[in-house]
């Protein structure tokens, strides 16, 4: 029950971003060598993160990979949600459960992931940037 | 986000052996093919069930695998913590990642999976058993 590698490495890239001041622009290459990761992944991330907003990425001379929001702008369960692909803590269409349709642990779990996301959605990127 | 296949899997295994009856034994082909698992994979999920003393397996004439406590004793909140190899959501040595020891980011996704779980602790099996 981890967050998947994408998620992880967007919350890092969105830290790292907002803590280095908002006109420090970053390549792909210095992100994924910053947080080990492949290039092929890297692009992979920051190109969701365009997509949802959260990053821009302008070319040529002066361009460059930096954040589209103010911190105090981007939800962290927001982030969570948006780059997880399921959110989905359980997927009772695996397996071919015979259960489903009747099953009482889907709500039961989907209701502690209610209570897991309503916590986070009280911080926002500004609330946990660090000095570095 | 998911629980692990092997949790999952633990958790119908519960669902059915409580909702059949506490007479009733299995065995792991039957398992293995009733949850569309393989039958190496069922042997592992049975024996981790075994060793936290979910199951018992009992050997030759009559033996079989079956609860080895009552439903209203199982709390389904410990049946995940027990089975997920790791239940922290966010995994801060992967990846070395250089935020370590300074970042506010564990510590509310920390305080998220605690509500999570006390919500899941206030079930037992015996609460989301199923007539079958």
């Amino acid at each position: 029950m981890q967050l998947t590698l994408q998620t992880d490495i967007s919350l890092r890239i969105l830290i790292l971003m907002g803590g280095q001041g908002l006109d420090r622009r970053y390549t792909i290459t210095e992100l994924a060598d910053f947080f080990h990761v492949s290039r092929n992944h890297m692009v992979k991330i920051v190109n969701k993160l365009g997509k949802e907003s959260y990053l821009l990425n302008v070319r040529g001379k002066g361009g460059g990979i930096y954040l589209a929001k103010k911190p105090k702008d981007i939800n962290i369960a927001e982030v969570i949600r948006t780059m997880e692909n399921n959110t989905e803590i359980i997927d009772c269409q695996k397996h071919q459960c015979i259960f489903t349709g009747n099953c009482k642990l889907k709500g039961i779990i989907n209701q502690a992931s209610v209570l897991f996301f309503e916590h986070i959605s009280q911080y926002t990127l500004a609330d946990i940037l660090i000095d570095l």
